[in-house]
């Protein structure tokens, strides 16, 4: 039985707050359950260096956790003088995720940061800041093309993402916390609106897992996946 | 004449709200106007080294914006790599002020450390981080006394801030962003419920103040800090 | 066509050399094709704060490529004064990989460092490092085991990786670095010697990649995995 | 009774010694009593990015303490790897009050760098060194205006600073390090030669304090910078 | 007695492994005996800051071990987040060094950068690293020239480095660890095919040494030099 | 001809000036003509840890240049992060030199540590901080004999350094900063007051030297250094 009697392929109430906070071009606050994320979106003219002259935009992501988002307070990344190394881990993924819902070449030479802050955790931190971000992102594209700094929107489709894995021998989808530190296998999984991945992550955490159970949580997440982006679509009034 | 048709001395509206998030001792959502910032207070057992075996206890403090919560995007400081001057400055200045709430010799060898960050800036967000920490502090203090790990309370009072300044020519009460970057003497107060200082800090931005100008400063914070200090007591039940 | 006529389903060349140096418990060089990789296995007693008193072991990883072994010249991590997040995520990766290789609660209060360094690359370094560490994970425990600090070997199973991808359409095992750097979905997949799964990590570098595709790589990964792991048990002389 | 029989309103010995390095475009050599610190003016042309192609200047500040300046030693900042807070706090005060000196439209795309080392500490490090870097500041822009630079010397006003407290239930000037540890009250104030402040920082070390308090904190003050700066006046010729 | 029975004078088996990675425009590895560095030239367009419009070229070194190249596990710089003392210390010394060997005046805007890491130690391991990389320098200078880049070959010499020292009272040439760890003084020579000298660097680390004593070590020095640029003439077929 | 008319083997005019400041155990101003270091030794009980238990006692050293000692600002040390390779290498020659002064079996487990600032720079700061820091330590140690702490002294001799070079193909003694950045050759010596040599650190500049210069230049050392124990005896009255 899981908690608050979700069913195995059942996701937790999902929530998408546009505009939470007044600054930033896109800015939502996302949960999934007792998981709160607020996902900015900012536009900034100008590309890496590396991009530099080739007429195409850029997407990055930077995460981070506020210290007592957690059961125990972590230290402050910024007193400890670096980002540790599952940040780091987290925020390639969120950008390699959303690079893939944006024709870069048709975003002209503009940067779009997407900044990820967890303030309150309860698992599936990643998976709600993919999902938090690609609305934010939707909404920092379409004020450019509002604002006529770009002719025609370069956003290719939705991105949505959720954790799936084995906890007692079963396979679950959309892992709170008490779950996900139980968990004998955990994967994540970045799907488009068409059902195609664009990262699938997958970890033993205890015994290795064989191909069926691969199959199981790939079905899993793909369902999971569809009720997101239709939350996702329902929010942005698609 | 001030933004929102304010008087010279009128505070903004002032929102405190507990339990913000859920896994904090104390979690506050402080709102001065628009600047919103997120206080949360940690309790952890033992002291830092220089106060072992005194039988006392300690509160520290710590502050961050989260990059997209100012107008244009700050970089974050964890990916800098350190913690920038004004951070510093500002979490010492926390730090500082509520221990001054509490007879830390009551405290057991408990550390509370209260992380200040600030989801949307429109000044004043060190003032507003004092207020809410304040009732973080409280709620903290409180549990630690109905767990039965403190036999009596030892906060000591309240403490509130408000920054006071000079814009164009006139004294006016609790800045908001247009009007903090306009003024041309910035000054913080932070008293306690009784009318009594703990910090005072002024600054000429532009043109140095007189006598005059600081006594009508101080003048103006006493009673800013009277409505925000009732604020916080109507909070707390008290 | 692949480079050096190589088939879809065939892994280049593979080479582990045992005592490669000297000092270490276990230091084997591997190669995939053009890529090396020395791999060393350190014993020390103790093991990290949070495992103390536990009478179990730990097994951790560190990652790093020389700044010449590349096309053009990498800046040295040590100068730049960290280290990058790929780094940070593939000696993540390996940790977690040999971990699920040994039975820590059998392992005694040690731990056992894998440093792989990266001596000339051409695709495929992590799936070569954790190849590679395996082996000489192998060697030091079963020093461990012949000198008396352990009664039997912890050993559970051998541990090996591949990459596959897609190239131009088709998918192809073990990508050397033309591949690679051409390729639309790339994934690393770590198996053990009974075909399960450790790790997966699908990503798309263009299109997202279907269902099918997914499933061919798997496939791929399987039958080279097998040949790889034929390889550490010849040099191990199992 | 004060040390060396000093009474409350008294400023210990200020001694300012001028060229007491010889590279720097000033350098002052400025003695509170036994508090020792060596301020330097450097010129440097050109000045931060947010200012270019403005036509103005820029002063900054930058302030040390030799590891054994003070009673125990104190670990070097740069074998730390990084300035502390309370460094960083009281190089921004110093920048802050000098160019309140200084008109700095007039100063031309130069600038002029203040650095504040601490040879030997005995209480008010921080307001020696103001008052020593604005004696360092003049004899740079004299310098300026002497080589045909500077058609007009930008320096508006002289600036000092004293710290005031009340240390044994009185309130006391300029406070030696022994009364500075044993402070309940601690006032930093920085004025201008025609008795208007620049900066007031206040803070109750112990009980919060009153506006009685603060009243006679500033009168002290104001006396004691009136006789620091004919002091400053004295050894510039003025 | 020396271990392997060599004389007072002897080096240790000198290899010099040409192209022992592929990617370099230079890659040696130099063995003394058991000392094992792997030493690669890099060439680079354009030259540091200071030297920009000169018409010059530059050479610069960096030096690393790997962590298990020592008998004990050293912590990986990378993740300590610095280069230590001693490493700065040795790539200062081996870019003076080569510097030494080439007219930079002929080089051209070149950088060459020479990385030398120790892939297993055995004392020595500055000094092979001099000898190693001053023949993959001569690799990437031939190359430059080969390729057209430039006219004439800038090398003016070759330059190579032996250690000396004093065991047991005794003066011995090119000491290995076991050597090295016990000497009463040690010294660092680097000389050129001429004779000349272009570091000396020796220190007493038990008793101070006398001015006969330091002229038997750099007669030992010269003669162990001898030996040492045959083996750099030869492999390069000079 | 030198500067000032010096002769070749002439050094410049040694002052030391015990006492300069007075938290510290030892606190000399060294100036060796206009080169001027401030050298205190700092006593703290208990010893590294790689020491720990063995009742020795230890020495160690750090060394800094105040940003304006220069002709030109150097960026701080501890504002850019690190210190820089010169600044470690310089320490640690200063730490071995003066180690090479004491028995460290008969110190008792304290610790020693040498702080040298630079306070203005003309060349030979290193040597001058060696002569310096020895003052310094006899200071510190015979303050451990006095005030009972050590039954009798450990400093076994006096030592001292000078910096010696090849200017316009002349060999001359203690080089100031023109001849300094002129120099061919430059080379520090350290020595005891019987003639032995601590260390012996040559450096091409430009050419190469010959054995013959490097014996003219160690005569000139010896030489110089005579002098320079002379004076150091002398303000110690011995």
């Amino acid at each position: 039985m899981r908690p608050e009697g979700r069913s195995a392929q059942q996701v937790r109430p999902i929530t998408l707050t546009r505009n939470y906070t007044k600054h930033a071009e896109g800015a939502v606050l996302v949960e999934f359950g007792e998981t709160k994320v607020l996902c900015t979106a900012t536009i900034e003219e100008g590309v890496p260096r590396f991009l530099k002259g080739q007429g195409q935009g850029w997407i990055t992501a930077e995460y981070g956790m506020l210290p007592r988002s957690t059961h125990t307070r972590n230290p402050r990344e910024a007193a400890k003088g670096k980002q540790g190394g599952r940040t780091l881990e987290i925020q390639r993924l969120i950008a390699r995720s959303l690079r893939a819902a944006v024709d870069l070449t048709q975003l002209g030479e503009f940067t779009i940061t997407l900044d990820c802050d967890v303030l309150q955790a309860d698992g599936g931190t990643r998976t709600a800041s993919i999902t938090g971000a690609c609305v934010a992102l939707a909404d920092a594209l379409n004020k450019l093309v509002a604002d006529g700094k770009l002719k025609q929107n370069p956003m290719k489709c939705m991105v949505a993402a959720v954790s799936v894995g084995i906890v007692g021998g079963e396979a679950v989808c959309d892992l709170e916390y008490v779950e996900d530190s139980a968990a004998e296998t955990d994967m994540n999984v970045v799907m488009t609106d068409d059902g195609r991945m664009i990262e699938v992550q997958g970890t033993a955490e205890g015994e290795p897992f064989t191909h069926e159970e691969l199959l199981s949580l790939l079905a899993l997440a793909r369902q999971g996946i569809d009720t997101i982006i239709k939350a996702q679509k329902a929010v942005l009034g698609q």
